[in-house]
């Protein structure tokens, strides 16, 4: 049993789906962090092949202090395999082990697991409760919040899924300290983001204590986890479905996706293809009249002290725009960008081809 | 253009899910059916390929003077078909034809249609609209509303699958013209179940008017689908999601849903086999000491006039044990059965095997 750090506690208030973020160290191991969860038979925890033998045993042996049966499902590990076969396979090994309706899930893993075994505890038996224990930390201060479930299609990132509200979300800082240095970094990506978007002294504070987060400091992770959870909480919590503000959130994403895409996925992390996304939409903003062009240097600057890329791969500017009309029809229908209006303040505008266009230009290579 | 018999008009009250299931003749044909639906590009109808030929082209018609695009999906007909791989068609068909997150379903057909187009609906994008139109007196008076989705699983019916409420549901009688009489009679099945459960005086309208429901008089059916409708309506509004009293619209499904899996899907129409439940469910009301037997004998005079099967498939009464065992731990993780404990009143208590075995052996030969 290993001490655990004061817990910080996020509550995502949305009516009768509110739930709390709890974050700290070794909460893995307490079963306090487990306290007040419905009473079920079984315990299934759905993890992933990378993350399952480092993890998996630490999260089953607090469980069985809670759950008269305790039992785990490893998924293959990758963005390629968060597809309906795979959906399916969960549901296979459920209905193989006689779960029931009170069967709780844990989604122990990065994003990929989290979407989709909060997917499947959507349509389980028309739904049991699952428990989100995220350990990236990129699902910390994103996925993991927000209640996005979904799986890939052949045609689209996403494209299946339902929004569906975790009990509960276990932010264990200890799980990052086998995290690949690169991915932290992405996930650092999402935690910039928060502040351009809704939060200049958050901003201002990742500037500040960026080399603590970079070696991984705990008390430094827990405040930027805190803080992403909280501003994605209180946008999520105006927008629970999606239809307007929540849209914020993806500052940098259009721009990121059209290089994803552009350059085949897994080619670059998702936190790195939004930093550089960021950056473009940064510049943008500029070109609109909407922010200062020392703030978009300054966030700039910021991106490129966190090891993220700020230069987007030469796929052509037209490509990035056709890339670009797909992802945003698919998402909305609708043709705008999501700019920053101040430091620490998005918008959705609509963006002329030309100004887009340069600000690709400068800023690939 | 044909002319629409005076609607009737449920309201589904469900807070902000609420909707209203309109009834009446002809109203595939007519504009007004759709008014006050969301604005979309595209409307696509999900239908199969027994109901299509004969009704999308209607639907489709009216639907043309609502949206720009109207398009069909249509499925291959059968309970056989309802699961995932059918479910990924209809989404490989959305993204095929482009369809955005305001695309509205139109689900034309049975159970099956409505039931996986409505799953459909909820997991496109995270969610589309939908409106059920439903083309069978099973599907008007029962699946149609309540929200339940779902497909199929290798290993249990409806085990995957979500609650999805449509935006309306328009119960076109004229749609039942074509529908075989055999298929007409198990619909009744479910009518009739409204009585005994709930409602005493609509039992006795049923007795008094089962021969012009039988020969299809249109406002006898408009009678039958509302008061089902209405009922219905008001048991799902106490427990949208089927932790309790929802249970009691299971009345006779325990001892079909064993006829059903012991015979083989398909053998009997599910209406059939919860015809013949409900006579054993009434005989176990009555061994309970529940209900008087005249009552029991009311009913299964009643079932037997509609010409359901009133005498169950001789299976064996321990493996309809087995069979009810299996049945109700997929459902509930309980061993309860839905009685009756008056003329218009079902509470769900445990039974003896042995009152139970009674049942099944007298109805059974």
């Amino acid at each position: 049993m290993h001490p655990t750090t004061p817990l910080e506690r996020v509550a995502i208030d949305l009516g009768d789906r509110s739930y709390d973020v709890v974050i700290g160290t070794n909460l893995l191991d307490h079963r306090a962090t487990f306290d007040g969860l419905p009473k079920a038979r079984d315990a299934v925890i759905v993890t992933n092949e990378v993350v399952g033998p480092i993890l998996s045993q630490r999260l089953s042996v607090t469980l069985q202090s809670v759950y008269p049966r305790v039992s785990t499902i490893t998924l293959p590990d990758g963005e390629s395999h968060k597809d309906l076969t795979t959906l399916n396979a969960i549901f296979d090994s459920l209905l193989e082990r006689g779960a029931d309706r009170q069967t709780t899930l844990f989604a122990l893993g990065g994003g990929v697991v989290g979407d989709i075994t909060g997917f499947a505890a959507a349509c389980y038996m028309r739904g049991v409760p699952y428990i989100q224990v995220p350990t990236t930390l990129l699902s910390q201060v994103d996925s993991s919040v927000g209640g996005k479930t979904a799986v890939n299609h052949a045609r689209g990132k996403n494209m299946i899924g339902v929004f569906n509200q975790p009990l509960r979300v276990v932010a264990d800082l200890s799980t990052l300290e086998t995290l690949p240095q690169r991915e932290l970094i992405a996930g650092l990506a999402e935690v910039i983001k928060y502040g351009p978007i809704a939060d200049e002294a958050f901003f201002n504070w990742i500037e500040t204590n960026l080399d603590d987060l970079l070696r991984r400091d705990a008390s430094a992770l827990a405040h930027a986890v805190k803080r992403s959870c909280e501003i994605k909480a209180r946008v999520v919590g105006q927008d629970e479905r999606e239809s307007g503000v929540r849209a914020i959130l993806n500052f940098g994403h259009t721009f990121g996706h059209a290089i994803e895409t552009g350059l085949g996925y897994g080619e670059w992390l998702h936190g790195e293809a939004v930093g550089c996304g960021m950056v473009m939409a940064a510049d943008l903003s500029v070109r609109l009249g909407l922010v200062d062009a020392a703030f978009a240097r300054r966030l700039t600057q910021l991106i490129d002290r966190a090891g993220l890329p700020v230069v987007g791969p030469r796929l052509g500017v037209e490509r990035y725009l056709d890339l670009m009309r797909i992802d945003k029809k698919a998402e909305a229908g609708q043709t705008r960008f999501v700019v920053l209006s101040a430091p620490g303040r998005a918008v959705l505008r609509a963006a002329a081809d030309e100004l887009v266009a340069e600000a690709i230009e400068k800023h690939t290579r």
